[in-house]
């Protein structure tokens, strides 16, 4: 096989500027303010992508944010390759606690940190990086490619589906390469086999009709931030147990071979604490840490707002209290059940004197990967010679909808090849990206095409 | 007794376009930007006492706002009354529900709407007229009269005290007159003999140093979110009562007087619930809504502020959660002892993994008027003649905290005349004085003066 590696050494300085340029468009899918950003975003990346040589790229529009779609065609009889990646971020607020702007890229200590330069920015280029380098150097790229980046992964993906549904028979594929998951450590490539799904809920209580005096009402109007404070805390058992009726009827429990493989990962449970800054961990009774995010479904609340809440003192009856809520769901937890009970339990829950909104946004579904496939074989040497370590089999806490949904529509296996290291901060200030991780990493999806056209899929 | 109801009617255009002039500087105490505001807001009270004749009138300044103070010499023999008000107002946020700005005063339908309408201007602003039509119709004023207006009640009064004890003997005074209290109705004067006090904190619950993404570690990271909404639903039982060790055991029971008392009230509770706009009222379980009201303790959450709160969702485990929670005291409840066991309470059920902070803001004890006082006859007298009707002995649910601190500081008793109808949303949206109730009471308040001079305090 090709060594890449002296090529990809010799660009990484245009590599990290170029990614500097990707990372410096603030491109929110979710702020309406920021939709001329995500379309600039997208046109960015058919232009990058078009620089690299890969050949046909279009930028798709959507009735919100576009699709980059590329197609690389080498042989009609060859393997294909559908690799998806998004190119829209999360928020970056609140801004004030990251050390450098977020949409500003700044390198220090070997890491890059801007918003984006892991989830997923970061990963896309370093698909297209090693596309570039496979053409480049001359090696050719053996297989059929074709890259489906989309601008909506951080709300929803809600017009991926209907693009992959309407268009099943153009993105027909062999087996889908996704990057945008974690590596369980520095020198540690991973495979991600499994991820939870997700249920996002916004629930809304509301009292009286205008905020009140709370001394000359209090007592006598119910009111909706104590009955939200009361509702979340039923949502839980006093062993950190979710109390919706059902919700753990159809979670699969975990088998002695996983309970093996979860021994042998050099897990350090100091080492997250630390990353994460808590006093300590805790959760679901009777689990370890790795089962409670891998194998355990989670209810959090991601937000609260109600009343008064600048600095001092105002005594106000709130007339509503809002609360966002989501939960992780493990295999073979269905989002449109759980959500059903959520939206029922929680509103049979509201004392009276107050009402409940309950609003369902994105969800998706849980997975769990075909590790038969010989795309698994393919990516395992591929990742082992990029850096000299064989990967191990993990799961991911967190969710990509759109993983059930590929493997449904195409019809093909999904393997996840995914560079982020642990408290890298997606979703957080101060995210970032490890430069040296990010030269391998081109460097095992430059590689990858050889391992499959040799093993074919 | 003078009949000053002519003057007034002549005059009460003029006295309305003071007012509104007086409303239009947005005296927001609470607010640091508005400390030139609440300063011109001073000054323009101490020119508009000076232009009603009153005599001697200071802007005396303290370490934040300041204090107006006006004294009225009749004769060193005659008795003495203090009038205090405020001439500091609530925010106006969310000013997007306001009808008409809050600072841009607007009639309709008799009613003035802005903000400080009725808390505490337009009552000031009464007491000031009052005595501009003794003195403008050759009544004069038979007693002693002293004003002390502070721009600090809506935060706490901080610096009154310390006014009140250095100046004891300049301040010294035979009875205190307070207007910044409601009526039972329209045609129903009140003077109101109890007040709740009020104890108001704020708890910030921290588990993980910064936001996480709830994918990636969620279940496995306590959720302060999660925690904060068990930790106020722990503060009340299934009854309503609220759950800190030792918070009813100075509670004074109702006495059968009291229950007659409330029992004579026209009281409408589907009036009320129909001004506070909720689907129906609900409390403490075993009493009636007005009990609830003015002889029950209570536990409101003021505001609440964790994590993502915007449009759509982001799946954040958060960092932090904030609540703000006042308690509102009855007699004999000491609002010091309140404050420990809530700290220690709250302290105490916080779940391991996070930390828990709670901060002190102002407070100030419950009180019950001592009505075997003359001062008491003079003001049922006065109300009677200018509301034809003899008024009744109400509380209120709310607090002024410094109205014990008036009796104990000058050793005299306080009545509280106050002139705000239901539902005029003191500290809400669309605030709004009642402008017969203005004319009647600017009659009552110049009478007063007559049958305190009759009976002797």
């Amino acid at each position: 096989m090709a060594d890449f590696s002296a090529y990809i050494a010799g660009q990484k300085e245009r590599f990290l500027q170029e990614l500097e340029e990707f990372l410096r468009i603030p491109s929110v899918s979710t702020t309406p303010e920021r939709a001329a950003d995500v379309r600039r975003c997208a046109e960015w990346l058919r232009d990058a992508m078009l620089a690299a040589g890969i050949g046909e790229v279009e930028v798709i529009p959507t009735d919100r944010h576009p699709i980059v779609y590329a197609e690389h065609v080498t042989d009609p009889d060859a393997p294909t390759i559908l690799v998806y990646g998004h190119y829209d971020v999360q928020p970056s607020e609140p801004d004030e606690l990251w050390t450098t702007p977020p949409f500003e890229p700044a390198t220090r200590d070997g890491r890059m940190y801007a918003r984006g330069t892991i989830d997923d920015k970061g990963q896309v280029h370093m698909h297209v990086k090693a596309l570039e380098t496979r053409l480049a150097t001359g090696a050719g790229i053996p297989v059929n490619v074709k890259l489906v980046i989309e601008g909506e992964e951080e709300v929803g993906s809600h017009n991926l589906e209907s693009f992959l549904r309407d268009g099943a028979d153009r993105l027909a594929c062999d087996a889908v390469v996704i990057s945008d998951t974690a590596m369980f450590g520095h020198d540690i490539p991973c495979i991600t086999i499994g991820l939870r799904g997700i249920v996002y809920m916004e629930v809304t209580v509301r009292g009286p009709g205008h905020d009140l005096h709370s001394g000359s009402y209090g007592g006598a109007v119910v009111n909706p931030a104590n009955a939200l404070g009361a509702m979340i805390a039923r949502l839980h058992d006093e062993n950190g147990r979710v109390t919706l009726p059902g919700f753990y009827e159809s979670v699969r429990p975990i088998g002695d071979r996983e309970k093996e493989d979860l021994a042998r990962l050099p897990f350090d449970e100091a080492e997250l604490l630390e990353s994460v800054g808590a006093p300590e961990l805790g959760g679901e009774a009777g689990f370890g840490t790795l089962e409670r995010l891998w194998f355990r479904p989670t209810l959090d609340v991601n937000g609260l707002l109600s009343g008064f809440t600048g600095e001092g003192a105002k005594t106000v009856l709130p007339s509503s209290a809002m609360a966002k809520i989501s939960m992780r769901l493990v295999p073979d937890q269905d989002p449109d059940a759980v959500a059903r009970s959520f939206k029922e339990a929680v509103s049979a829950s509201a004392p009276p004197g107050v009402t409940v909104e309950v609003r369902r946004f994105h969800g998706g579904s849980p997975w769990v990967a075909e590790v038969q496939s010989p795309v698994f074989e393919a990516a395992d040497a591929a990742l082992e010679s990029a850096f000299g370590r064989r990967p191990v089999f993990i799961r991911e806490g967190g969710s990509i909808p759109i993983v059930p949904l590929f493997e449904e529509i195409l019809d093909a296996p999904v393997v996840l090849l995914g560079f982020a290291l642990p408290g890298s901060n997606p979703h957080a200030p101060d995210e970032w990206l490890d430069l040296s991780v990010y030269e391998k990493g081109i460097g095992a999806l430059a590689d990858l095409y050889d391992e499959i056209a040799a093993r074919g899929v």
